[in-house]
């Protein structure tokens, strides 16, 4: 089995953990049975049915390729898969139409373990194209036939390490697998008349969500002996194993993280939890003459701003040998603290190491450039130019998924105005960092 | 029947319609019978049960109460029904230790028609103890027992009037009447030992929503029958109707936005959408004095930044008699043209009115104030001093929730370079009024 991704230029781990904010992935990772990532003892694949269109989204894009942080959905979901070690081959089942530009989005974020299917007109179509692919083999694929394999959708991309172990676990002792959650809504039976027939005892009954698993031989069979009416109307792969293989799912209860994401909302909802997730780190960056009590008041500040987020900080001369592991911290918020000159020389050195670091691929990094001063002390004119040298800066920077804001905190001999001062510099960090707005990128924000 | 709210200091119409983008409101105006609002010719009101402690939301506050743009989400609900004209009153069951922030919620937002009773143990017992406000009917009470009750969620903030208007009249025609939706997700049931047991047709099967609408003295009387088991246990209230009274209800197909707002996920996308609806109208607000040119090419960049937004501008000596129509047109975003002199005497008047018009009770209001200048030809300490006094009016103005910020668009001659110069002055306002960030009040932006 091969190892997890690495090399390339992209970071050596494929980006941020997505599994909850805070401890989820160290938790997780107790599950990792060998350091070298080489497995669970048995050969694991993931099929994605990805063809659909969406139509429930009002959008004229299918939902998986819609953008969130101006990177399609599918690529969220791919990156939490690959980032598991264990799943040795991720096949994707996109329609003839898509194909190229699915292509275009495996390159441009550097997924790995891919490999693409055409997709049939129904769900079931498409994930039985998937298992056909995974089922020949030999020398002439590249693919091998996995003793497990796991189904999920390309539309849930925060599938927590943790359930897929749990299902794949599952599936290997009983055949078959799924992930479970509480009915949300009473659900009821009408009569052919749009009257109530019926309703369901709620607590009698659950939703069937992805991810699901099964060892590839029950449901390769299920899918080779069962009907065009189940390929054409079907929905439950679970029902496919127990209808024609004999096999009874065992069911496991998933996190509300599972959920799929169906409507215009849900794309609301997964950029907000991505933008959550991705600011859960700060990074306070700082060449050695500067001065050490602005940068540690001000951090100060930024933590009782940001209650739960990890704010650490680190001279710039370090930075360089530090930041691979910064990034494999999964940072993407960086406050670079530059000295009196205004020059931004210390700015300029983060953002080329930035850039070096490929860290942007994924996800927009935010750099908020500081600068400490009493503005009675300076000539404005002078100001305005480097005003806009930040904003030539950002307008550069920002092609590489990085944006850069500048902000002047005013340094008075008031200790009360100081307070007030470093209080509304580290709400203006904040607002930033939450919002990742590029329209404001290259602005030089005053506290 | 009492008209619709009016008077007092709340805008006329008790906020935005929030029934979908664009045409919705006038789709359903015609739904009105009678252009005094006096209703459908029968009694109606509603019963919200709000008691819920929200624990799936996975926050102490129950989901109610948890606050979108630092409103309650309760409030958004309630706006929304007592903008129906022919809802005449409207019932919230709350725990008894709510009941004061209840209370300070309806005064705070000037809620009307609300009537307030404690809520019981489980949902059914909240929802019967707000029918039995409303069977006393006498001189004691201040309710009268309608026809027609519906019973909402507090927490679907987005339903449309027209829903309500089909539950209403079904529930008048066959005794009882709700929502459905599609599936999402295929239900399954599960067995004694955690397997699947069967699953369910999706296509055969619904999910119930909100809002339902019944016969008073179908529900009433089904309520009044049904068992103890019933009250703890049930979930559904067409099914007592349909046990207890032999009523069949008539299912209506509802649209997505009657979700529930159940997870935190849900509090996002609610918070998404809301701004997404309140920046649908900008209003550009400018002195005679200003160069019209100027203002008529922002406006078209605005245009082009913000596709579907509907902006509009009008001199602001108008803007006084006309401000009642801006905001019955539901304008929360004002873009105010400065002239040169750089007092900002015109957003000064802007804010003046808008403070005295209340509109920022219900959302945060976004003014724009732009400077157009040529920075070369202006010394910048006193740009500088006019920097401070946007700040000093934004910390005023955010006590009453109106967020200011300042924008100068550089305006140079050279005709390329103005056309990306009003060009980012429209993004840039596109970006404060999306997300309509406090954290960045008082700031002076440049284009």
């Amino acid at each position: 089995m091969e190892p997890g991704p690495s090399g390339g230029s992209r970071p050596a781990e494929p980006g941020p953990c997505l599994h909850g904010p805070g401890g989820a992935c160290q938790e997780t990772s107790a599950y990792s049975l060998s350091p070298s990532g080489a497995g669970l003892g048995f050969g694991v694949a993931a099929v994605l049915p990805a063809g659909g269109c969406g139509e429930r989204m009002g959008v004229p894009t299918p939902k998986q390729f819609c953008p969130i942080l101006e990177r399609p959905l599918i690529s969220y979901t791919l990156q939490t898969l690959e980032r598991v070690s264990w799943i040795k081959d991720i096949v994707v089942a996109v329609t003839r139409e898509n194909m190229e530009a699915m292509d275009g989005i495996i390159q441009r974020y550097q997924h790995k373990r891919i490999s693409l299917v055409e997709s049939g007109v129904t769900r079931h179509r498409s994930i039985f194209n998937g298992l056909k692919a995974l089922a020949v083999d030999g020398s002439k694929s590249k693919l091998s036939k996995p003793e497990v394999v796991i189904i999920h959708d390309a539309v849930r991309p925060f599938v927590e390490e943790d359930v897929l172990l749990k299902v794949v676990r599952a599936a290997k002792e009983h055949g078959a697998a799924g992930a479970i959650r509480p009915l949300v809504s009473t659900v009821i039976s009408p009569s052919a008349d749009g009257c109530l027939d019926h309703s369901l005892e709620r607590a009698r009954y659950k939703a069937s969500e992805m991810p699901q698993a099964f060892l590839f031989d029950v449901i390769y069979e299920a899918y080779h002996q069962c009907s065009d009416y189940d390929l054409e109307f079907g929905t439950e792969c679970l029902q496919l194993a127990l209808k024609y293989c004999h096999t009874k799912a065992k069911l496991v209860e998933g996190s509300p993280d599972l959920w799929k994401v169906t409507y215009k909302r849900d794309l609301y909802a997964a950029e907000s939890i991505i933008k959550e997730r991705i600011s859960q780190q700060i990074c306070v960056v700082m060449d050695t003459k500067s001065d050490e009590e602005h940068v540690g008041r001000l951090q100060e500040m930024l933590k009782n701003e940001l209650k739960h987020v990890n704010v650490t900080s680190r001279p710039l001369c370090h930075a360089s040998r530090d930041l691979q592991q910064i990034t494999l911290g999964q940072c993407y918020d960086f406050v670079c603290i530059n000295v009196m000159n205004f020059d931004f020389q210390e700015t300029r050195k983060l953002l080329c190491m930035l850039e070096e670091s490929h860290l942007s691929i994924l996800y927009p990094v935010v750099v908020v450039s500081v600068n400490f001063l009493d503005y009675n002390s300076v000539p404005f004119g002078e100001k305005m130019e480097n005003l806009l040298q930040i904003r030539e800066f950002a307008k550069e920077v920002k092609k590489r998924n990085i944006l850069l804001y500048g902000l002047l905190i005013y340094y008075p001999q008031d200790e009360l105005k100081l307070q007030e001062s470093l209080r509304q510099g580290a709400a203006i960090i904040a607002a930033l960092m939450k919002e990742r707005n590029s329209g404001l990128v290259g602005q030089l924000l005053v506290a």
